[in-house]
């Protein structure tokens, strides 16, 4: 039987980049030890008091249809949350609660693209982003954003696109880069946006992971507001992954609209778990700062066993829990140099050709290990690429 | 700005039949005491060993991102209740878990139909079939059962639209008529599905809320199992509503494409729910009928209030947790009588004419509070319907 191009259609067929993780995976499955570098997974699970306020309110009953949009305990705390972290005065009306950033990301595209429209997204970029434009129906566009500008996207880049789109996808801090957009990055994409009335969805999942500098949440631009659609999560800030648990922000009769998007495709969120997400929230930022601090130790790692060296570049690690390495002196494609690495030392990272056609020669590093295996395999991602480089110069 | 058009036509504009239901809502809001025979949800919450099982898997840290088609574990036990219950082969490849049901009917319609697919359903029908229809881009079709068949569907009714559909949704045991469809009606429809080379989009999560006859899955007659989508949940079987995990059972290929398409809009479903869903289902069939006995009880309860008696017509209340009520002897629409039913007794019911164009005159009612308030509820309704009925007789 004949299935819809649409779904046929979600991702290209061939090789997706994916092949250096499905190895590693393969290889675990075997028995190797291998160090996996791959996926933003936290190395800790969801704390034990989040969980045990999940079963309470679950146990006291809260087990029925929650409402669509959310609870509003927790949309007035996300509400509350987002006011606070970006001076954008927002209500319960401006929330949706949704089953996880992904379904938010599809939910938004849906909003704002009837099928066929132009919907933009910045290369390199998080591996579902083109497929989720593609499974809203939406024509995916990519504006690729450069190694030598930091990977910070250049509004010249977007603006020949944008006058045909309807959408523009960012996510800062960034996956798969590690870059928080700057204030000049963001507020030419606001002029842009306002100029060709474009809507703005911006994946800030990683706002609590900034290294250096500052997350500024678009939305709080001027003009921005009416036309940004935020998605949030639980997962990264609060190692909440397996949850699923997010939500959109926007203007209140978008959200009225999503939320009938939402009776009609996902009937709500568990209401335990948006009670367990309520909780965690309530813990404020310390807590945040608890989850989100092995990363920035291991980042500070990092970037003391890569000084001092110019084989493997350090793409600015402002954000998020990756870091993007350069790795175009040893002349290897990041795939090849991933693939030798998988065969040679057990370390699995993802080439930068998984995030698209911007990062070919680099490599992306999750650090989603404990601090002494995380130093030691990156140690050994230098050492290898000293090696292959020596070998090259020896071969020239 | 301006919202896609496919969202903003996801529900036409005014009254969609549910001011007495919201009107209900705002009476208990207000401190009335309302009895509330409206929605599908149960009188009892999810067993505590079900949600003691869902706190243990947590905390022992399932709690990261799970396998987005499911778990195998729990795959493998939906395949295995689907085999055993409808003597299907049926493999873990055969199953996508979802965040609920009417996900899985939403992810269902994409994976069938383009945008602009005709895709056909039946009316009386559960509030949101057309909504879900046109979310997925789908042009909704409506298919009339009629009173006077029973609400049995009859093929003459839908071959003239089959030749020009992608699909047909159906729904057994349905809701809202409480009918069970026979297999004469099922094989008419299998038939016309090959013949047309249409998809069947099966509906069946009342299959284990049978009270008179067989619960027959579509899926099994001859010729089915390559066009048929199951759409099945925990929530009605096992009072997990709250908990969102249903499933789509289909053909390999298909099951293929549809995890593709929850990668890019759901991203799985939380492991934890998946492995209470999995502990739930391994309880076996006593475990089922324990939750489906009470609607078991209320509907022989309504058979005796209502013998005997030709103001208040009962359709054939063979399955599902409704009962729906002819009301037409009192001459009043069932929009009229919910809302004088309401006022006067503060009892609330939902119109037939919440369900399409197909129950006017009906009221449907949802069997969910306890034995003793749902027979004097029905009793009052029976009552109310004698006193319209004996003041219309004098008035004339």
């Amino acid at each position: 039987m004949q299935l819809s191009e649409r779904i046929m259609g979600i991702t290209g067929g061939g090789s997706d980049g994916w092949d250096v993780f499905l190895k590693a995976r393969r290889m675990i499955a075997q028995g190797v030890a291998v160090t996996e570098l791959t996926i933003g997974e936290h190395d800790i699970r969801t704390a034990a008091p989040v969980l045990q306020e999940m079963h309470r309110t679950a146990l006291a009953g809260h087990t029925g249809y929650a409402a669509v949009p959310g609870t509003d305990a927790l949309r007035d705390r996300v509400a509350a949350r987002v006011h606070a972290r970006t001076g954008v005065e927002t209500h319960r009306e401006n929330v949706l609660i949704t089953p996880g950033g992904q379904a938010a990301l599809f939910a938004a595209h849906t909003a704002v693209c009837d099928p066929g429209d132009m919907a933009l997204y910045i290369d390199p970029y998080y591996a579902t982003y083109p497929g989720t434009l593609r499974g809203a129906g939406a024509v995916p566009q990519a504006i690729g954003a450069r190694a030598e500008n930091a990977f910070q996207p250049r509004v010249e880049d977007i603006a020949p696109h944008a006058g045909k789109a309807q959408s523009l996808l960012i996510n800062t801090p960034n996956n798969p880069t590690g870059v928080v957009y700057g204030r000049d990055t963001l507020q030419g994409i606001a002029d842009l946006c306002i100029a060709e009335d474009m809507w703005l969805i911006s994946d800030e999942v990683y706002d609590t992971q900034v290294w250096e500098g500052t997350h500024l949440s678009p939305r709080a631009l001027p003009g921005m507001a009416g036309r940004t659609l935020v998605v949030g999560s639980m997962s990264k800030s609060h190692a909440m992954t397996g949850s699923r648990c997010g939500w959109i922000i926007g203007p209140e009769e978008a959200i009225a609209h999503l939320t009938n998007l939402a009776t009609h495709t996902t009937y709500g969120v568990p209401g335990f778990i948006q009670d367990a997400a309520c909780f965690a929230l309530a813990q404020g930022d310390a807590f945040e700062e608890e989850v989100a601090a092995p990363f920035r130790r291991r980042r500070a790692l990092a970037q003391q066993i890569l000084a001092g060296q110019d084989v493997v570049g350090l793409v600015p690690a402002q954000g998020a829990m990756y870091l993007m390495l350069d790795m175009r002196a040893t002349g290897m494609t990041g795939e090849a140099f991933a693939n030798d690495l998988l065969d040679a030392h057990h370390i699995a990272v993802m080439p930068g050709e998984s995030f698209g056609g911007c990062a070919p020669g680099h490599i992306r590093v999750a650090m989603t290990v404990a601090d002494d295996v995380f130093a030691k395999a990156l140690q050994t991602v230098l050492d290898h690429a000293v090696a292959r480089c020596t070998a090259r110069a020896a071969a020239q």
